[in-house]
């Protein structure tokens, strides 16, 4: 097995390749003066179990066209197998036809993964994991809950609230709160059909507790900032904000920070200034 | 046969509905914050042949996401035949394995097209035409530079001398100069293998002649700007720099212009201000 790092992951590259004691492929890659990238591979990889590590975060097009242009190589060059680690999924929210006529853009991602011959992918913490089930190729999802879990023991203290600022994420701060020995709820949003006003409900007293504000994504940050103020404004003690996936788009994490954040992390499935855990282990102990 | 102008090509999209009488399908598109693209049609494809027009030029990654998901997405919704227009096509130069390990880009690109449900493309003065022979799809090839000759002849009077900056483009220096009944050459740079020095010869004399600078395409325009210079410097009149595909990439216009071009002129198969012909009746009438 040897790992290609791909323009968009190397540092985390290097993590998996210490990790598994795998060699990296040395790889050539550039801009040209028109924005179009160039990729080479100055090792032969004829007959190679080749595993291509490159996260589709901004600017998602361009990593995606840099993905597609290595799996495509590879196996020009005779790779007998090519796997694809994507820390991070992009389209992954466009997972199903909302509306008539939309892009399930999602599954045409993974099919051009495929069709680019992608045997195999592996990411971390998809958006909605049940869409992998119409995948066109085999896509193991792996969980970071836990590893940042753990990463946060030591950032807070006394009896800490894990809340999630939305259903969806109930079940990321239910295991969160179960490795941080903590109570855990929702912060649920409910717009009175009649007057239009919006009304929070967290369920759990944060006064005067830490609170952890766990999401698998921080995007724009709009929605974390407004928690993490709510909580302050309860009497939160220290607010850590914590997420799988920092996207952190535009001023997010100043958004997150005025509002009363004592502290932001994340994994480096995204390279970003907040990272605080690694995936490389987690990735490296399913690479085999 | 319903047209879906991409948003990359949306005016010449409207132009090729005016020639072809045929109706455009209402897009929405747009991007979330965070830069993915969102694509969505309007109205029924149930049954139709379907002709997207969307061009590859810069942000190119952006173009070709959105050119992927729109054909795979006309298939899902049960198109019968799903064809692109791609009036400038993206990653063409890398059209070989120049050095061991390179990835030949522009056949990756195809490949996803093929993948993607494109069953035939169109494009223009692709850079190396012979790269279709090998193509996993079918890619019918016009050729503009007849109609860009012909709206040159107002511009240009005398006898004109029609130059091409590097042998590459003798041949459309040769159909350009035919339809202006104009002598026609190329300029050469040599570089001296022992000095390094780089001299240039034009073989016809520029002296008080209007001159055609003519070029499939204007990237950063460095060496149109030399040229310019040069012919300027040997004594030429009025000096037009015409090019298929007009990339002018950062300050490349004001580069040329500085040089000493009297006038810029393109066609519309990218978006750019120096358009003076159009290639959306030749596109029409390939389309059946």
């Amino acid at each position: 097995m040897k790992l290609a790092p791909g323009p968009a992951s190397k540092k985390l590259a290097e993590s998996v390749a210490h990790f598994t004691q795998k060699p990296l492929l040395r790889l050539e890659h550039k801009l040209f003066p028109d924005g179009e990238s160039y990729i080479r591979f100055e090792d032969s990889v004829k007959g190679e179990d080749v595993v291509i590590i490159q996260g589709l975060h901004p600017p998602q097009d361009k990593h995606l066209t840099e993905l597609l242009l290595m799996a495509d190589l590879l196996k020009e060059l005779g790779a007998s197998k090519v796997r694809a680690v994507i820390p991070y999924m992009a389209y992954a929210r466009q997972d199903r036809r909302f509306r008539d006529g939309e892009a399930v853009s999602i599954l045409t991602v993974l099919k051009m993964l495929k069709a680019a011959g992608v045997d195999e992918a592996l990411t971390v913490n998809i958006h909605s994991p049940w869409v992998l089930e119409n995948a066109p190729l085999k896509v193991v999802n792996l969980d970071a809950t836990g590893l940042l879990a753990v990463s946060l023991t030591e950032l807070v203290g006394g009896r800490p609230l894990v809340l999630s600022p939305g259903k969806k994420g109930l079940e990321m701060a239910s295991a969160t709160a179960s490795i941080l020995d903590a109570e855990y709820g929702v912060i649920e949003s409910r717009r009175d059909t009649v007057t239009g006003e919006v009304a929070v409900e967290i369920g759990l007293d944060p006064s005067g507790r830490d609170v952890v504000l766990v999401d698998d994504v921080v995007s724009t940050g709009g929605t974390m900032a407004k928690c993490v103020e709510l909580v302050r404004r309860r009497g939160a003690g220290k607010v850590v904000v914590a997420c799988i996936h920092g996207l952190f788009i535009g001023d997010a994490a100043e958004k997150i920070q005025r509002a009363g954040a004592s502290m932001i992390v994340a994994t480096d499935t995204i390279p970003n200034p907040y990272v605080f855990a690694s995936v490389a282990g987690l990735i490296s102990s399913h690479l085999t």
